[in-house]
């Protein structure tokens, strides 16, 4: 049975796997001083129109998060976030494990809300004693976020100006980056992110990597970062395995050709959802599509198709999560589409 | 001018002061291993009917929250707290520092929602990726909480509950809670708070101290308590000068007397603030009064008597703080009621 | 030209490699939980006779011993290591980062001087002042070391022995275990690892994987072994690239005749160096031979063949590390004995 | 029994605790918003001739090494100093504690080795791999020494001129300050101090403050200092508590008149202990004075006087502490002449 639980139940795309194939025997040195690993970052450097950013490669999402935000941040900021960012909830306390304090704030479907991050830093300011709270460092956004919504240009620009106002960091989780620039909708260039961000990751992992995250500092990279990666565990010996990987990934806007075959998936997803009677839980313009299920329904549909019990939307209801990715398949929406039953048949 | 912001305006209590003269050319080993530290640990266990327990003194409130929560929790759990809990906000992150996150949840005028910890309890352990979450180790409360405000016995005992179900330490921050003790509203005196806690401070500072506050661990000490606290920078040399004004403050029932005679103080403040057309911005029991004052108001109001802006209740209204304290003689209370205006009459 | 500086200049195993491709398709969950990552786990349980054993796998070395350490130590202990300990020097300060203190101790080309451990250990409890210092909780072994060198099993006995005089744990950081695995001098099983320590590593990065080391606790794992590893930016989401590694790693024996291929040229290597006039610095039965060359050999040798300026011996003279592995091949070591000039040539 | 084991066996100097009771019942602000903090601060940058510098007061040692270290350093950069530093040996792994390593080089009666710390820092900066490597960011030299010996000023400049050189900061760790302040042999003034330091501690403990260290930054303080005093647990609510005692210490002088003092004394204590047999372990010109008992010696002797037995020497032989402070006397210094048998008599 197809599962559409999430986008990492494969390994890795066919080009990719290829890349790692054709040069596993070239001798290179470690720790990302191999050729591939500098084209690969070039290239990014170019996709992004940001030629003097510095470009790492690391290996996991959590781990990326955990040493970004850590060397964006003093270390005595915090992190400001919406309360359903990834690394105020499904990191297992990463970020704080480095000693920062996230401080969640507001969200609508997953996205921060910007008024509630102004009004907090105005009144984190206005509060005489603010020097016995934790200061504001960072702004941590997901885009897509965890929802499978955008920002906005002008939503990203506002955290922009507060970030400058406020003497804060902006840092942008990509972990899913390829399917917001699949998107029609998206309004968020890896330029824009070059242009806005002090840091942003471009994720590799659920977009058809075995593993890897790129890392861009737009301008002033952390001093001593090979040092610093290292010291939080995040180095690799083999670092051509992430610089081959991602050098394929920018060849031939391999990546954005990705994202958009996986939108157009998810997109023909959300209308069989929706055809068989499956309401969206909210409007997801990209790879993931969200829809409520009673727990009875839940349990019947399991049967027929696999798909992520995302969350709980109250007593008796689920977010359900179908995922599209770039293992998915003209026939695989299909099988979906013949395997989903009405959803009034499920409790018959 | 009388200032009435806060309960550590002065130094020590006369008698504490006495002490410490009494007692400062004699010779004595460094670090609580002094008769006088031995005395005061005995006393409290006899006070608080433990007579098991370990007794430390540590020298601030922040300090001392910060390496008990981190000697009560698992490196990897999290402190579930009200929103409002001094951890969560006035601490500057020291307990995020130690690797810990602070998780807030609803609360009533200070008070944790009792309803609410369950609730994210059982949600929690429902959630089938909450080996992704911060697994929640210690809850923290205060007593007095932030606003003054008291648990019921009932409200403790659930908490306790909660943690026995889910295998959490209870730690329950003692800061004011000579101020608990003194009330006649106070449901939970030291006996019980050994009986339920796995940790509790008993606050010196604000009491009368110049400086200390008590840890009880009723059952079990961590291990190497002396090189832990060493560790965390919470050693003081001098270990004597909390020993000693430990020892007299649990002579005689000082600790409790302090405590009832800010409370006498409070009532009358209460009273007069009513009686001046102050409105109470809610009930508290014990010695920080809250009244409700417009920006002009405040303004006003300063040049009469000293009082503390606590907090912001909307734009516009402040919260402002009255505070009786061991140090407070009834000529302060009724230099305030001959110096506190009518409120009608502030912005006339 | 053919470069012998490391033993991680490839990529992976063909077998290795195989295996990713045959399983790239299928669909599995992500985070380990996949049925390749049991399987390994089982296997490696097998291979040490420790059905109990809890095995888990991590991307990368450092990595490796920061988890584990941090999870095998108490936040208070120290871990002792020989001094030349890669931990102590050529991790960045990982281990410190999780707020440990790395102590370390006399060795003997690289083996930690177990008198020198004994006699700390006794001095350390003599002291009177001991719980003002660091506590020493785990001991640090690599096994081949970093000079090559392996402990004998007395040696390693003895270690044991202390650790359980002291209350220590003891942990075998084996990032190149398969080299001393694949030694006919080799004393140390992976049973005996299995008997003797609290937690053991095998490496695969240096034995051909691109990436990935198996941790095994033969017998109390820690708890909530998943969180804690996400904790520290340790979990992967495609668990399976390690699952499926190790699995074919462990079918059919093929660690170790990866091992004991490695050893049989390194025995030529060290043939070669010796009849071409190159002295040993030490002997090292493993895969890493070491040879002492002033900087003007350094220099012109570096024209023939590639290998690693791995230290200083004294002002005027390296020593250099030639090392096989799991990539070497007879074609390369004749290579080697072709290219590789006389010493006395070196410098004529 | 008179002891001689340490400097901090009594309360306060008698004009210490007179300044406390004289201020006890003013109400002050917390924190260190206080005139006298105030005042004291400014009295510190007077005595320094540093009128820019930012003086703070911490409450310990322990404390004020960890937090000015913490503050010094960038998170992955490591502390240099001798092996035998306070910081490496006797403060339960506090600095490691905040994620630092500590590097301990060679020393000579306490006195790290400059030739040593040029050595180190020149082999770290030639080896290829030193960005895996602790990067070095601070030196920590105490002054006096644990050893109770001083730099001369020729050492502080080298050192200095290294920290130049390689990008580092200097602390200077003046827990006893006061005594070598008081010493004619004594090179180095607290001018001196501030032109050479980044950080450089004033301590009050052991001269005669119930507790209390002053920190100074002769010319970049630290960004929002408070907030990360705060953060790691050193703030003291009543700020007073040290602002009142450190403004009676520099007031007329007092600082070093207690230093010379007993300096006077124990230079009377080393004659004392000369004529009655007791060889010097090494010379210390300031208040802590080294001799060299058998154990047999040892044990007899306690029975005449209070003393340290500060360390081994070696298997059968103590090094012996006995130490003047603000409180020894004349008298007492007379008592310790008569106490005291001759070294020979002690094991007949």
């Amino acid at each position: 049975m197809r599962t559409f639980e999430c986008d990492y139940t494969e390994g890795a795309h066919p080009q990719i796997l290829e890349a790692l194939l054709r040069t596993n025997m070239e001798q290179m040195s470690g720790y990302g001083a191999d050729p591939y690993t500098a084209r690969a970052a070039e290239k990014i450097r170019q996709s992004c129109g940001a030629p003097d950013a510095s470009v790492t490669f690391l290996v996991g999402g959590t781990q990326t998060n955990m040493i970004v935000l850590d060397l964006l941040a003093a270390p005595f900021e915090g992190v400001l976030t919406a309360e359903t960012g990834h690394i105020n909830v499904h990191e297992a306390g990463a970020v704080e494990f480095t000693g920062h304090k996230v401080i969640g704030l507001k969200h609508r479907d997953g996205v921060l809300d910007v008024d509630a991050l102004d009004a907090y830093l105005a009144a984190f300011y206005a509060d005489a004693t603010h020097e016995h709270m934790v200061r504001p460092g960072v702004v941590y956004l997901t885009h897509p976020t965890e929802y499978g919504t955008l920002y906005t240009k002008e939503q990203m620009l506002r955290v922009r100006a507060l970030c400058d106002r406020y003497g804060m960091k902006l840092y942008v989780d990509g972990a899913r980056l390829g399917y917001a620039l699949g998107c029609p909708e998206n309004e968020i260039a890896l330029s824009d992110l070059a242009g806005l961000c002090d840091a942003f990751s471009i994720g590799g992992t659920k977009l058809g990597l075995l593993c890897g995250e790129a890392v861009v500092f737009p301008k002033d990279a952390p001093k001593h970062l090979l040092s610093q990666v290292k010291r939080h565990g995040g180095l690799l010996a083999k670092g051509r395995v992430l610089g081959v990987q991602f050098d394929a990934m920018f060849t031939g806007r391999l990546y954005e050709a990705i994202g958009r075959e996986a939108i157009r998936h998810a997109r023909r997803i959300r209308e069989i959802l929706l055809s068989k009677g499956y309401p969206l839980a909210w409007e997801s313009p990209t790879n993931q599509q969200f829809t409520i299920l009673s727990d009875a329904e839940a349990t019947a549909l399991s049967k027929y198709v696999g798909f992520d019990l995302w969350g709980r939307r109250d007593a008796g209801h689920w977010i359900a999560r179908f995922t599209s990715s770039w293992s998915t398949t003209d026939a695989d929406v299909e099988e979906l589409e013949t395997a989903l039953p009405q959803k009034t048949a499920l409790t018959e």
